[in-house]
């Protein structure tokens, strides 16, 4: 029912005709936010609409860094954000570059990196090198609250921006963006948050009103569905997007809304061990959604 | 950052509450539009709004009968239409059953089968044999226009029907599904359509015009994109749907519209040696698209 060689000449007319949006990577390297994956096929348009969307590598934690990649590409993903399973924080500089490098022969570009745990002056030096050496301008962190002062040091010294993420009831310190919005709100506007949207909805914010509340410090956010547990109540037990309960055509509105550039990074948590369909799945569910959604302008 | 027991205990309990809608699968077995597919998490109502999605099993065909099986599950299917990849013609009625029991066994009901070659009788005869064995409603078939008269007596005798699938421009017989719609408007009723979406547009037909213009005697539906080639030529590649240039929405409006019961069988054919990232995104796609449609009422 195929034309198999056929197809892989034309395969290959696609990969080349695809290649010229990310001749700019480099560019996109200094400034993110020009960069525009390119289309699948040639066929569409951007079906993200100008959201940066991606894939947290936390997904492929169980994974090495090529399976990592080759999902990110399967997915016909062109963002990252890199989380240390696949490039350790005491790395050395030539290895980070090595590993971006991989990323971007695979023309996937990382966009941020975390979640960083930050509980001491050497731990947060050693993040914002890492970030420098990888060229991100986010890092997703959880930094101790008796860090903050030296965190926002960095920050106006390195000029890289940090998203505290938010990680639901069982978290000390930050449960919900509003914790995270009341931790950073008198400090630089460089120090923001990366909504989790799952652990959100858990600590019983919806994730639409913590997005549209607060997108004036939000740098990143991790993408994903929960569902409820018999009893009804929410859980940490995650699923592919669309099977469970968040609101998911409201997220990505508001994220239009809001005229979001940051990264949208999808966290498929539910099969470390084999994420690729469930992954997949949740891309298809959530391009889907997003391909019956107006772009709107910042309306706000 | 996931509870790896307390989800396990959960999953458990979430297999146990789904089973329940599965137990009159027997009775479905006689009346197969009765079956509705169970929640997936029991959060949310039947995604697919009554159609009867599933999995075409030619989307495993270089994959043994087992990893045709997860895939369907991986994929929260319920349906299954059978390649003989998976079930040869010439198989036995003992083997038959044992096929469809372990369908059964993962939730998944057979509900046609095919695309059936049917150049003589004794392929005919075999046919129906095999359909009744299995239990399916439909066989999707390819026959020879002179063996039309024959199928129509066995579709008499043996009241199954049959799907005749249109397979695009390089058919000698059956491009479109007008081509198929020609042939069997004068014969018995039960002589009808299977619409396969791609093939449909290639012969250049709009898929939705289709669906609506032949819906008294469509009786099964092939759901896949495709892409262009870069002179802008509509090909035979096949691609993750959501990729590609099918009005995906349209034809899931379209669907609904005319109260389709018959099966909705993914056929993703574009990585037959790992389909299965390509299907899930498929599947997650037009499930994204039918969260945004309103189930609607027949209106013809």
């Amino acid at each position: 029912m195929s034309f198999q060689s056929r197809r892989d000449l034309l395969k290959s007319a696609a990969l080349i005709a695809a290649a010229g949006p990310l001749a700019g990577i480099a560019l996109a390297q200094q400034q993110p936010e020009l960069l525009r994956p390119p289309a699948a096929t040639g066929a569409k348009a951007d079906p993200w609409k100008g959201l940066k969307v991606g894939v947290a590598s936390y997904t492929f934690h169980s994974l090495p860094l090529q399976a990592c990649i080759d999902g990110i590409k399967q997915v016909d993903m062109h963002y990252v954000s890199i989380k240390d399973s696949h490039l350790k924080m005491d790395s050395t500089t030539d290895e980070r570059k090595a590993v971006v490098q991989q990323f971007k022969d695979a023309k996937i570009l990382p966009i941020s990196c975390g979640v960083v745990a930050m509980k001491n002056e050497a731990a947060i030096a050693q993040a914002f090198d890492y970030a420098r050496d990888i060229g991100v301008p986010v890092i997703v962190a959880d930094p101790s609250p008796a860090m903050l002062a030296t965190v926002e040091k960095y920050v106006k010294e390195r000029g890289i921006k940090i998203a505290i993420h938010n990680h639901g009831p069982e978290s000390k310190d930050f449960k919900s963006p509003a914790d995270v919005w009341a931790a950073v709100e008198k400090l630089d506007p460089r120090m923001g948050l990366c909504i989790d949207v799952g652990h959100t909805k858990r600590a019983g914010m919806e994730p639409v009103d913590a997005i549209i509340k607060f997108k004036d410090r939000l740098y990143d956010v991790h993408m994903k569905d929960i569902i409820v547990d018999p009893s009804g109540r929410n859980t940490n037990v995650g699923t592919e997007v669309g099977r469970g309960i968040l609101d998911i055509r409201g997220m990505l509105q508001a994220l239009l809304d809001i005229g979001f550039t940051g990264h949208v990074g999808f966290e498929f948590e539910k099969a470390a061990k084999n994420p690729l369909p469930g992954l997949a799945e949740s891309v298809g569910y959530t391009k889907g959604v997003m391909s019956t959604i107006r772009p709107s302008h910042l309306k706000t």
